[in-house]
């Protein structure tokens, strides 16, 4: 069995598009009358299906993906967008969308939530949220911010009581949260091309500066995307600055973590798998994202990297397995795959 | 003869730091009559000397490292403590401190200018700078803070007219910008370990969105530290954003740009070095910096990087002479070095 850990609904109904159009208008007007009715939105579920068949479903048939672990899109949480109640309705749309797709399509794609989260207000409704999706959608998992306010970096550290709430009803449910960045409204950054692997990067970093959230929360289960960044490539560096502080050494915070495959270099992946280690890495492609054309190069899609976990010559077959699959079971134990 | 491109004065005499903490305290308490006078920083050549001859310059020796291009801490530019005067008052000190240090040792150090920047405020003093500390100093460029809030991300992107100005200067001079983050207050980035390597990311892709800055400015010479941050690992994640979005192939824009090997793990220097092209990758250090101590898994402080490049099967000797010593004459091309 193939698991593709991160995949975001990206080719929703034309609705949402209009409703988030119209609710990300009035909350900027800050114009309670003229937010769009829940009622307002109208997607059958005829269309469902036609945005995933065409679309995500037809390329995992294609690639021999058995299961996608699926959640909304990434750039739309926007989580900075209005206000903590613009937040929470918008998000509970976008996760009761993915909860539909999944109801349709139960052999493809599992569900992750998005959190209502919203710059300074607390965590309480991101709890509610996490467990609504999880105990009533049969979610196995959420995505969690940690720059809500969408690139003004102001959220406290990863190791910080703020986030403990999140932790705690995570470790309960037994959910692993992956970190994901949304939106930017920082002028120099470009959000699929350097935002979300900072956010990745500054993740990795603060969660191994506080190894002791494993020992407060035992069973916590943070993935980071994208391989974490680049967080092979600055392994060292990191071992370095940890050693310069008199921290616990870089290798064993990093181990607590998980990370995901999203990413479309061969040499890159095959880097984060030697160095990160076949035990805390899991498949990915984020279909559809910032990979989905064709590589002239190489005359396939860039977001086609099965062959790059294929070709690595000194996986072992266990190793290939849990790359594939068998991580994926233990993080998102909640799931029923077969 | 080797150029190490990259190397910060990080072992100033102590009354620098003095100076530096009264200066913050008056800075944040805007109190003007507790501002240090410039009159009552005392730093002797004999300290001086002390501060280099048994640090920098003894590495230096003993690794075969002919000439440091040497600018002020990068941690401390801190453009966001105080207002511009407070910004410019210190960077001139700072500034002023490594043209004392060219003039004692000219054959192993030729300076590099940090910038008096001030979040919100143009760029004439800095363009001032510049030609202060090339003109009288004979320094040979400048560093360049994206990001001079320190963390909060909200300057113009680097196509903007807003960087004109030092753009402008640096080709009239002659000189190249390396690109350097500072201090950063976002309390979930650790400075060392994600902060700067963040900036370089921005950097790479903002250059990489307005190729048409080196048509505007023949002759601009900008150069990202550290790799890039991780160019070389998500370099096909860039060119598939690129094609993506029906830019200038990525490919094609991140050769306007040159890069630094101030990166401490033998694999990623030499994925950089490949991916990017001997012809654009400098050997670079930073001593004194995040990688001074010794890895315990080879014996050998963290940024005795020369091994690595040395031991790459495939550059030719052309190559390699670009990447220790070529490239560095043609970027610096101001500097007598003989």
């Amino acid at each position: 069995m193939i698991i593709d850990c991160h995949g975001h609904y990206t080719t929703e109904p034309k609705d949402l598009h209009r409703f988030r159009k119209d609710q990300t208008a009035a909350a900027n007007a800050k114009d309670k009358a003229a937010m769009p009715p829940r009622a307002g939105l109208k997607m059958s579920d005829d269309e469902i299906r036609e945005s995933i068949e065409g679309n995500q479903l037809k390329l995992q048939r294609e690639r021999g993906t058995d299961l996608t672990i699926f959640s909304p899109r990434a750039s739309w949480m926007e989580h900075h967008v209005g206000n903590a109640h613009t937040s929470r309705f918008w998000t509970e749309h976008t996760n009761d969308l993915v909860h539909r797709v999944t109801k349709l399509y139960p052999e493809s794609f599992i569900g992750v939530c998005a959190l209502p989260q919203s710059p300074g207000a607390d965590l309480a409704s991101s709890v509610a949220e996490l467990d609504r999706c999880v105990n009533q959608f049969g979610f196995i998992g959420c995505n969690l911010n940690l720059d809500p306010s969408g690139g003004h970096w102001n959220s406290p550290p990863l190791g910080d009581r703020y986030w403990y709430p999140i932790y705690e009803k995570m470790v309960e449910l037994d959910v692993p949260a992956m970190i994901h960045g949304s939106a930017t409204q920082d002028p120099q950054s470009h959000m699929n091309a350097c935002h979300y692997t900072n956010v990745d990067a500054n993740a990795v970093v603060d969660y191994c500066l506080h190894p002791e959230l494993w020992e407060l929360f035992p069973g916590l289960k943070i993935i980071v995307p994208h391989g974490g960044g680049a967080t092979a490539f600055n392994y060292t560096r990191m071992r370095s600055i940890f050693i310069n502080e008199g921290r616990k050494p870089f290798e064993e915070c990093v181990a607590n973590l998980w990370f995901d495959l999203a990413i479309y270099d061969e040499e890159a992946l095959e880097m984060t798998i030697r160095k990160l280690g076949a035990e805390h890495v899991m498949y990915a492609t984020e279909m559809w994202g910032s990979a989905y054309n064709v590589d002239p190069l190489r005359g396939k899609p860039f977001d086609e990297t099965m062959d790059y976990v294929n070709n690595i010559s000194w996986l072992t077959p266990e190793q290939r397995y849990n790359v594939l699959e068998g991580n994926a079971r233990k993080v998102f134990s909640r799931a029923k795959f077969d």
